[in-house]
């Protein structure tokens, strides 16, 4: 760690200095790709059916991560930790897929997932003009989000008459384009494969965003539709050839969130309070699942993913903490500022971005004097609970529907009302006891955070501690019960407003304030998208060279080659192998997280230990392209992306290659654990094509 | 955990009302007994003669903690996690004897600790009138403290020259009596034995504080004097007669703090600002540890005693801060403050209890406001490395030994030296990845705590990031040298001033804003004491009745009875057996921290398995009685405390005899395991006088 921390410094410092695009930086948009710079330094030509190959064959998990599809029958690749949702919902006491793996011999054996939705690109439309016509010059902050949230919300609603698509309009540039997405959805899906918790994610915490790694962080599922296997045209061919170092390679996926587009205030917002606070959200969270965790074994199957979202989390959020409080990368934010500032005077399209600084800092200060009580009530922070959840969504459902589909809350507006049905119904398991510990853990943490004398704890705890208000909110509720759900979701906003369910009145009870606080920050989002889009624009005109936008989750196309680098003076090689597992294994006594699945023991000796499992390479990526296929030259799957190491933390707010890596699972692992770990041949002939016909 | 929630509340709502001091409540000082209660209740007669066997029989460890001696030889027996300082300071990667235990077969086995101070209580004499005539009546309350810090200092090194004994003056009734304890001071202690952790804190985090229990949380030393075992005239005999319920028992021990006499602006500032900052500075705290425990089992064996301590806290922290969360608690101490304020009106003697009230308020203030930054400086919450606070001991004695006995800081009054010396030149092991790991936590939050900007963080990271700053520093420094810290300490405060250590420079560059806010503290604290003085002098006055300080760490006599409770509706025994450990262990198919030590599971045949293990007690203890001895009517060693249940942490606040409880290790259990587990006879005869002639 240590080390690791300086190299970073040392790193940031030689190369912020770049400043638009440079070396393989770049989360490109599909209809907007260097092009010309592929061909200049890779002498790679993008053609439109290449194109379109990769981008329907990319897969989007609504649960959070990328994936694709591998077999003209519907197979879909992604990472372990990515299908980690489904894994857990259909767990049990009895049987723990997510810590045991799965494998369905036959397509009949194969899980149906109970509330995962996949989305796969078929469209790309610009919508900018239209969304900002309806946007008039002279409008109030508030006016302009009502008008923008009321249109985007017709756009795709038209879109969705039209097409049958899933329509979303997305914002691109912090606000400096809109464009309407269409996804073909999936939402019967099927597992067909999971290895091992322990061998996807070996090493655990220790190893995480670490390298060299080890780890087999894949799973396959399957679409299906009408109860039968997609038949899909686009799909990525297995790779016939071993990667090697200096392979030109691509990414495609959905990177979640980047802020290097922020302007000083926003930076130092993240620094001095966002940051602060996430960590020790996170800490208690942590505290608290662990401890929930080290009761029973069945504690920690149930809490086993949460466990792991946080303690990702919080390892993630530590390094670019870290990043942030290294001056040397704001001293380069600020200097790249002043830059920009300075261009005003030279160039006449630069004028509107001091103006618009000076908005962005204001409304930057709003959001910061309302961001802590956001986070408690609206981001419901202090209401850590799947029924408190689902009830807040039945409560607000009611009164939502009865408004018109432009003035809605944006996640009911109706073009999405079937997505948020089908998770907001979904059968998933809901433990009374783990509900209780979290909810109880989260109002304390309310109440650390604002006092409890404050009069927003002092109804919701209702006189009671946390522990018991806690107990008696989930002892009371019935929203277990999906038909309950149902028949409250249909019904009226009245009869929802009569009910006598705990959960719903507690829901009820934070509703006008959480909502007051979320118009407030939705307005202030307004001015920095309008303040983003004018500096965007005049920065388009200086800087005259081809760029991206900040990670939104959208689909991304980023391209690197597979490549070591140095730590301590030491070259660290681009790929790791089989045998290197063994042996890291081996020098922790095969202790835990260091132990190894009975079969990974049983059959070392079918397989070939120089087999490549993990490699690195200097593709532009961030949390939200796990599961992100890595595709070569011939655009065929040469691995999947799972994880970044400790120096390509700071991502998200320059991009550097000196030592940031993007870490892959590579294909040739895959396919030979398949054979000789799983005895699943079948299957890795899937993959390889040798069923083809 | 809920349940225990739930009936900790329905418990205070009965037990509160009863104002002074009812059932076995008390944490009794020795020279201020309820003798007439004691014969009263159970006909137990309390003789100069028992008494001063007793409390000769107690032992203090300063590493915190109680004990006791239980052989003419000097064998001195205390919880395993008293001992984990001790036995945590001498074991390194070959030999981890805090996990594996020792035993020395031999006397010349025995091994000696590093810096392990014990402490034997020998006279008490109140200077209450002296002390207070230093303060005069017109003195600002600047002036008072120091007068009164003066008088203390002085009355310590008469003492001390006069007696050759420990001289402390402590603080009674939070300012209402001053009384001087001189102590017989064991700095060669050895240990002889200790059972492996996993048998000592069996169950670990999720069993602490929680029964029923089946923890042997004990160890042994021995008292040296010129290289020989201590002949000692009082030491408790072993129980002869196994322990029934409702048998009276005594503790004796060093209670470190309880929370019970304080007014309603103190509990609110706990309640709103000084848990939930502990709260959260643990929570941080653990995820370190965890997660650098994580990486190794040397890492592991490192952080090992730190985690434990941790962790008790937090989830101690966590029991009383539930309890202030609960309304009922404190509207009881609000009725409670009302009728003392009523009293007013109705005795003359009562007149100074509303200023004084007031006083009180208006110096919480002044402490919360400077709370959060002496936290951070002064309690070096910012600086958690052992390096740290060996550079500002080292740099703050130079300076503070220039001055006149009576104007030091008070750890660096005369008749404290040598006690601080055999600290700081410990040659106790420091790890730099451990040192560089915390000091990074900490300095992280620091700057979470009072932001980037903040012109003491901005000169303490020296535009570094948290991580890089501790790196520099850790490996910087030459204080893990026992030589060079010798050297320093020994020369002027202008050679130290020149020193180029960077940890000696850290502690002088936060020392005069650290100095500034302990005055600020130490001065409102001198208000509260004097304010508290007037109002337990008030209140003695009205209530006429016996009572007991709140703890401070200084040694009490509390009482009992041996006893089960209901809980859920179901009764809970008062004793454990080895049956029920062995039932335990399978039922967490003895997985971690559930597992047994081998030996344990090997010589399971050889034990009695109705061996009683634990027991509980309905008497008033709190954190710091951790190793007291149990003794029966008879004077005799029964059992020796090492926790308390769920429902005993509100104890800190008001004491409860309906459920909550004092667990005990049973004298048996000792014997048996000693016997028959470790092959350990000779011992097991030294504890219960066999060897005696």
């Amino acid at each position: 760690m240590k080390i690791a921390f300086k190299k970073i410094i040392v790193t940031l410092i030689i190369m912020l200095g770049t400043a638009p695009v440079s070396a393989d930086e770049g989360m490109w948009l599909y209809n907007d790709l260097p092009r010309q710079l592929l061909k200049d330094k890779y002498a790679f030509e993008v053609t439109e059916a290449w194109l379109e190959h990769i981008q329907e064959s990319s897969v989007r998990f609504n649960s959070a991560g990328s994936g694709s599809f591998v077999s003209e029958d519907g197979l879909i690749i992604t990472n372990h930790h990515v299908g980690a949702d489904a894994l857990q919902k259909f767990s049990n006491i009895e049987h723990d897929y997510y810590r045991d793996g799965f494998y369905a011999r036959t397509r009949k054996e194969e899980k149906r997932c109970l509330d995962l939705e996949l989305n796969v690109l078929i469209s790309i439309n610009d919508v900018t003009d239209r969304v900002n016509a309806a946007v008039k010059a002279n409008m109030s902050a508030e006016e302009a989000f009502t008008a923008r949230r009321g249109v985007m919300a017709q756009i795709e609603k038209e879109s969705l008459q039209k097409t049958g698509l899933r329509s979303d309009v997305v914002i691109l540039y912090q606000g400096g384009l809109y464009h309407l997405y269409c996804f073909k959805k999936y939402t019967d899906v099927r597992l067909v494969f999971a290895p091992e918790y322990q061998i996807a994610f070996f090493g655990g915490d220790p190893d995480n965003f670490e390298y060299p790694r080890f780890d087999l962080d894949f799973c396959l599922f399957r679409a299906y539709e009408n109860d039968k296997p997609v038949k899909v045209e686009h799909y990525l061919r297995w790779n016939s050839n071993k990667v090697k170092e200096g392979d030109l390679v691509f990414v495609s996926g959905h990177p979640g969130n980047t802020s290097r587009q922020l302007t000083m205030p926003e930076l130092e917002y993240l620094r001095d309070q966002s940051f602060p606070y996430k960590m020790q959200r996170l800490h208690s969270l942590e505290v608290m699942l662990l401890a929930y965790s080290s009761r029973s074994d069945e504690n920690a199957r149930r809490a086993k993913k949460d466990l792991f979202g946080v303690q990702n989390s919080r390892k993630l959020m530590q390094g670019r903490f870290e990043g942030l409080l290294d001056s040397s990368l704001m001293m380069q934010k600020q200097a790249d500022e002043q830059h920009l500032r300075a261009s005003v005077a030279k160039d006449p399209n630069a004028e509107e971005i001091l103006p618009s600084l000076d908005r962005i800092a204001n409304a930057q200060q709003i959001i910061a004097h309302n961001a802590q009580q956001y986070s408690l009530l609206e981001a419901a922070d202090g209401f850590n609970s799947t029924l408190f959840h689902i009830a807040r969504t039945i409560s607000r459902a009611v009164e939502e529907k009865t408004k018109s589909n432009e003035e809605r809350l944006r996640e009911f507006r109706e073009s999405n009302l079937e997505s948020l049905e089908f998770q907001l119904f979904s059968e998933k398991p809901i433990y009374d006891d783990f509900e209780q510990v979290k909810l109880a853990e989260s109002l304390t943490w309310l109440v650390e955070q604002i006092g409890y004398s404050h009069p927003l704890a002092q109804k919701v705890l209702a006189g009671k501690s946390p522990g018991t208000r806690a107990a008696e909110l989930v002892s009371g509720t019935q929203l277990k019960d999906v038909a309950i759900r149902k028949k409250l979701y249909s019904g009226t906003a009245v009869e929802v407003e009569a009910s006598q369910d705990p959960m719903i009145k507690l829901a009820r009870l934070i509703d006008s304030d959480a909502r007051a606080l979320r118009r407030i920050i939705e307005i202030q989002e307004e001015i920095n998208h309008q303040a983003h889009a004018k500096i965007s624009q005049a920065r388009f005109a200086v800087e005259k060279t081809s760029s991206y936008p900040d990670a939104t989750g959208t689909l991304r196309l980023a391209f690197g080659t597979i490549k070591g680098y140095e730590e301590n003076n030491q070259a660290v090689p681009f790929q790791t192998t089989f045998s290197g597992l063994y042996d890291r294994a081996a020098a922790h006594h095969y202790k835990p997280p260091y132990d190894l699945p009975p079969c990974w023991i049983a059959r070392k000796d079918k397989l070939n230990l120089n087999t490549p499992v993990n490699f690195v390479s200097t593709v532009d990526i961030i949390g939200g392209n796990s599961g992100s296929p890595v595709i070569n030259r011939n655009g065929e799957f040469a691995g999947i992306i799972f994880d970044g190491n400790l120096q390509s933390l700071v991502l998200d707010f320059a991009y550097t290659d000196i030592q940031a890596r993007a870490i892959s699972v590579d294909s040739q692992a895959i396919v030979e654990a398949l054979q000789n770990v799983y005895n699943a041949g079948e299957l890795a002939n899937e993959l390889t094509g040798k069923n083809r016909r």
